[in-house]
Parts: C-alpha cells; structure tokens; sequence
C-alpha cells in the first residue's frame, strides 16, 4: 500500500502535530532507543496528538507510521536541522514569592556579615514579609512571569515550594497561585510542594514552646487545609531550620494525609536528614553536600533520587557536592535550579548542566539526563514527562545547534531556540522580559 | 528664556539621539556625575550627537541642556523605567575561528585525559586545521554570528585576536576578516590584535631549531606585514607555548613598528611574562592566576591594567585568580571573556561579571568597573569607551530590570533588554542565534 493514502485501511498512527528536520532526537530513553546513553536519534522526527507523543523515529520511517498529510500545516514543524530534546524538569523551586535581595547578595559578597544582613532585616525573613504582604495578583504576576522565563530557558515543568508565608492563610495563597498557573494553558507544568517547614516564622521565635507549637501548626491546621492542592510536603532539615525530630514528624503526617514526600538534606552539615528521607522512603531528598556515605547507601537501597543544586554552591561560593559519590553510591540523580530570592536566584536549567559538567564532575550525559529524567523521577512523574517516547507528554526543546553536546560546553547563554509544551510552541515571555 | 524655544539665541547642545525614563544610569564615571563608586544619575537621561554622547544628567535636566524637541521622534527612546550602563568592553577575545570543540570538552570531562585527545587529533591545532582550511567568508560569517551574540549580551567593543592561522597566510585571513567586520555598520567595534606566537604551528615542531624558526617566522614576515591592521601584539607566554625571551624579542619588534602590546601571563604557571609586560609597559597583562607579589607591584608601577578571565577557571573546573590579590597591589584591572573554544566558550560578559562576584572576590561595583572601563583601559581607549561621559561613544545598555544590582544576583540568563552601538539600536542577530 501507498503509505501516502489515507484509506479505510490505514493503520498508521493519527497525529495533530509533527516535528521533523531534526538532526539529533536525544530522547533520554536509551533502553528503547539505540544510541548511547542519550538514546540519540540521528535525522529524526517526532508526532503527537492531543499533547502526547505517539511516535518517534527516524524521519525516514514518518510517513510510513504517522498520518502526517492529516496533520494541518500549521502544526507540521520544522526543526531546521537542530538538535531536539524534552524539555528540563525543573523538580525543586522556590517561585513564589515577593520582593527583592539583588542588595543583600551584593553587600554579602561585599563582605557584610550574615549577622549585620539580619539586624538589618534582610535574608529569609525579609522574603516572607513581603510574599505576606503581597496581593494574591501580585504573586500571579511574578510568578506568571517568572514561569515564562524558565520555558524561555527550555524548562516544561516547574515544581514549586510554599515556605515564603509560614501562616495558614499566605501559605494558602501561595497554594492558590500555583493552582492558578497550573491552568493556564500554554506554560510549564506546575507541580506544587507544601514547605510550611522552611524556616521558623519570625512570630514562633521567641519564647521557649514557639518551635514545638509551629510544627503542630503545620500538622494540625496546615497539612489537612492544603492535602489536595499540594502534590508534595517538604520540609528543610538543617542546623538552622528544623531537626529530623520534627521533619519525621511532619512528614508522617504527611503521608497519612496523601501527601508524596522531598526533604531538604545535608545541605550545610550531617543533620540525618538523608536518613530519614529514606527510612520515609521520599520521592527524593535535595542537596545532599554532607551525606555519609551510609546515607547515600540508604537512599539507593530505598529508592530514593538525590537532587544536586549546583546553583547554590555558585550563588554562595562555597564547595559544590560531589556527584561521583552519589554515582558510586547507586543513588539516581536529578539536577534542579532551586531557584530562589535567597541562595539559587538562576530559572536556567542549562547553567546548571554547566556546573553539572565544570564543577561536580558530571559527564554531559549524565547531567542532561539527571535534568530531564532524573528531574521527572524527582517528581514521581517519569511515566508522563522526562524523556521523548509514545504516552508521554509531548514537551520539548529546539536548540539553536545541531548538536546537544553544545550544552555546558558553550555556556552562560540560552542555548534553546523553541520550546513546546504539550505539543504547542511557547511563545510568550518576549513581552515581559524582552529577551531570553 | 523658555528652555523649549529655539531660537538664534538658544545655547543649548544639539543632539540626534536622546534616552530617558532611565531608573539608574549607570556612568561608570564617579568622579565626574555624584552617587556611589559607579556614579549613578537617578531618573537620568542622555542624549546622543553623531554616535558620541553629548549629554548626561537628570532626566529634569534635559531640556534645558539639550534641544529635544530638534530630535527627530523615532530618535527619542524611553528606557521604560530600567537601569542604563555603558556597554561592555571584552579586552580579550579570540573570536574569528573554525570549526567546533564542543565533543572535546565532553570528553575532557568525562575523564579522557589531554594526551589521549591530542592522539586524536584534538585540541588548539585541531582549530589551527579547521581556520585554515576555512575560506574567508565563512570566517566572516562565523565571526559575524559571534559578534551578534555578543552585541546581545551588552557587549559593545570586543577585542580579537588572530593566532588559529600560524603562518602568514592564514594569519592574514584573520586579520581582514576582523577589518571587514569593523566595517559592517551596527556590529561592536573590533579591536584587532595580532597574536601570531598563539602556539607552535605543527609543522615547526619536529626539528630542534624550529621554535627559533618561527619565531623568526613572527619578527621578519608577519609583524611588518600585520602593522597597519592590528593594534595590539600579544604573546601566549607560558610553559607550553613562548618563553619570556621569546615574547621578549617578539614584543620589542612589535613594538618598533608601532604595535601596542599585551601578553598572556602566568596563567598556568610562573613563566615571568608579568614581570616582562611591566618592563615593557605592555597595555595588559592577561590571566595572572600565578603572578608573584612582586610582579604584581611592577604591573601597578607600570601601570599595566591585569585582566581577569574566569570562563577559564570555570570551564576548565580549576581554581579562580584573585581579585582581590589584584586589589591589594593596587593593580587595576579588567574583566573579560577570553571567548575561544578550547577554555572559554562564552561571549556573555555578565557571566563573568557573576563569575567575579561569586567566584573571584569582587564586589560588584568592582565588577561592572572592570567589565566597562577597565576593559576600556585594558584597550587603551579610555577616552573612548567604557563609560557614560561626553565625547564618548553612545554605546550602551538597557537592562530588563531597574537595578544594575540584579548583575552578577541573577545569574545564568540575559538581563540585557536592548543594546545600542553608537547611538543606534542593535537589532541584528535575532536571525542567526534566534534568541539571545
């Protein structure tokens, strides 16, 4: 049979979207598809229908499996001889909050002291003031906008803490502003994680039962109010926040109420964190700079994906986490930003790759997949975004080369051309910040 | 008198070109406009004759210095509310090449060692073979694409340098690739340097009096027959290039036939290359990661601006230089890319602004100093570029945001909303690189 003629026999697949002129599909599914880690398709091509991948292939075979001359022109694509790859799965953020610290991060690296920064009003504090303050529009409109520019910078899919409120009601619209965004068509998937257990409040600092009474706080008022708005509950385990006494606290209640589990770990000392995150066996534990090399084996043995965030260690300038421990250790990775007004303030998935490759001593491999599937793995997502296969959503980045080996290499400039989320192309974002 | 009337009588400034709504206009000239160590207007403005600023104050000041209301209205830009700086200057650049490196810094970091890539073929002479082997318009093109992206990213002067050709030919292939880009209309100016004694050309590395043969190569052929095109000579003078005798006898002749000099120095090691630029008051020295203390008291005797180059560092995954080491010897000093594409591929100065801040010890102050005037002195052209003054030129940048503090804060992305080359709006590049 011609497989041009559309006829009642035709077995070929139905699509309403067709990407072809792709010189490396890097589909991050190498157990299916043949070569190399990446699973690279040379000249390949790509149809969707509905905003889900129903075939892959070498452009070659297109016609042959897909009713392309059913698909209307508008929506056959044209890589131009680029390299394609899914879109970033950005599994640990911070997006939603008010004001700005651009001044603290200068006169820190000034040399101004943590403890003059804090009698000054800055640090933490002075996000969760403002994210207070806020209007439930004004959060909208930051983090609309902010959500453009990670899709400008090739992320699909965005998670998102709370943690900026710490009271039931900003935490609530914090809440609601992620609910928000997540209908709005044409814009990262949002994935929201409750994080009333960022930091102690400033009105739970004071007296002796503050720390005990904030936590019940969480888990009788909060954690039952927020159960079907947030996928996740996180809590950041550390020295200056809260101990793992408190986290196992809150994260059991957590998951009696439905809630998947992350944990903030390790990140500035042993606090046992990982420990717990994989007793509790959490979808992922974040950070990780001071896991034991017990915890990682707990981690890998529970199941648990470790999530590096190199864009902490840039912004702070102190050591960056070693990924060939985890890598010894077994312990699947993922990359995230971590963006944030404090510690992380980066949307961009590719600088990551970059510190990934120049300064954690990750192959490029390793870190492209630990930012596309490894962050999809982090969210408990890997069967719907993560890589470029049939069933999944069709999500994914046109870079301006032919060649994915361009990322980390040619670094601290956007190296992503188009993006298409759920099969369409992104195209706002010019308006709000001009330029990628 | 009305300040809006034109008469005979009217003394103010005649002007073609005019910015205004400008939240901060960052002079980067403190001893001439008031507030801080970047002298920065408040609700500032400026105005533009023939490509040269002619004006530059508070935006209440204009019509009364200026005659507005002469200039044409399409020629009248409203910068919105966002924050003004001059462009940057990247003193140091080796942009016209061929070819591409990108799978051998992949391999490099997946642990092939250097001389498992040179055996195959890798490294600086596999981008001597691709430059000449590539016939002058795709120079053109490649470089021309290069200098957009850099326009993109704030930079309004870039250096270059030959040193991919090695032998006269190739090495003047270069150097009319660069004058023919210095005379493209709306690109960055170019600032052509020669950089012959880059690396030994292969076919001089086989005999024992080859490296005197070239050498000689250098002094009797190519700087006599390069003097009219390039301004500056430079010398790559470390263990694995030149020694310091041989930059010594290449720089004096370069010298005598009107060659302002400059010098990669101590970069891999001590090699007394910042020794020998103070002695010969070369205009830079560039790298310094290993200069002793006192050669970096006769750099500031001589007063030879030090460039710092952290794309190296960070691309390389090595330790950073100090700036702050700079700092204390009072050496001043400049900030620059080093674009190539073996150990720093990136045109985007405001990485390597973020790079100083987070990874070198400068403030930010410093920084945008460094990236904008002291690249200026590190060119020796002061008095041209490299800040916002009268009689300088109209190159300038208009960041996405309000502040100049979200520099170096906000890392990883492009904060520059629009570029302007001498008065005019850059609008080039959309095309090649699609999206900065």
């Amino acid at each position: 049979m011609d497989p041009n003629t559309n006829s009642a026999t035709d077995t070929r697949l139905a699509a309403d979207f067709a990407l072809t002129g792709i010189s490396r599909l890097v589909t991050v599914a190498p157990e299916r598809y043949g070569s190399g880690p990446l699973g690279v398709i040379p000249n390949g091509a790509l149809a969707a229908q509905g905003g889900r991948i129903v075939w892959v292939g070498a452009e070659a075979d297109l016609a042959r499996a897909v009713a392309v001359e059913a698909i209307p022109p508008a929506a056959r694509h044209d890589a131009v001889g680029r390299a394609v790859l899914p879109g970033f799965v950005d599994s640990h953020t911070h997006f939603v909050f008010a004001g700005n610290r651009a001044e603290e991060f200068q006169l820190r690296h000034a040399g101004v002291s943590y403890e003059e920064l804090a009698r000054q009003g800055r640090g933490i504090l002075s996000t969760v003031r403002a994210t207070r303050a806020a209007p439930e529009e004004t959060l909208l409109a930051l983090g609309r906008g902010r959500l453009e520019s990670f899709a400008i910078h090739g992320t699909t899919t965005v998670e998102g803490k709370t943690g900026y409120g710490l009271e039931p009601e900003s935490e609530a619209r914090c809440l609601a502003v992620m609910r928000a965004l997540a209908a709005v068509p044409n814009l990262p998937t949002v994935v929201p994680t409750f994080l009333g257990a960022h930091t102690l409040p400033p009105e739970y600092r004071e007296h002796p039962g503050d720390r005990a009474a904030y936590v019940d706080l969480i888990c009788e008022r909060m954690l039952p109010a927020f159960a079907a708005d947030a996928r996740f509950c996180d809590v950041f385990c550390e020295r200056t926040a809260f101990t793992a006494d408190e986290a196992r606290r809150i994260l059991e209640q957590a998951r009696a109420l439905g809630y998947a589990l992350k944990l903030h770990a390790n990140q500035l000392g042993p606090t046992g964190g990982a420990r717990l995150a994989a007793e509790l066996h959490a979808v992922s534990a974040d950070h990780l700079d001071f896991a034991s090399d017990e915890e990682l084996d707990m981690l890998n043995g529970a199941g648990v994906v470790g999530t590096l965030l190199p864009g902490c260690s840039f912004s702070l300038g102190i050591a960056y986490p070693s990924a060939q421990r985890l890598r010894e250790h077994g312990v699947r990775t993922a990359l995230a930003t971590d963006f944030n007004p404090g510690t992380s303030y980066s949307e961009n998935m590719q600088m990551m790759i970059a510190l990934a490759v120049s300064a954690m001593g990750m192959t490029l491999d390793e870190a492209i997949t630990a930012a596309t599937r490894g962050g999809a793995a982090a969210l408990a997502m890997e069967a719907e975004v993560g890589s470029l296969e049939p069933g999944k959503r069709c999500d994914l980045i046109v870079l301006r080369g032919d060649d994915e080996r361009e990322l980390a290499y040619h670094f601290g400039v956007n190296l992503v051309a188009r993006t298409y989320l759920r099969g369409h192309l992104f195209m706002g974002g010019e308006g709000s910040t001009e330029r990628g």
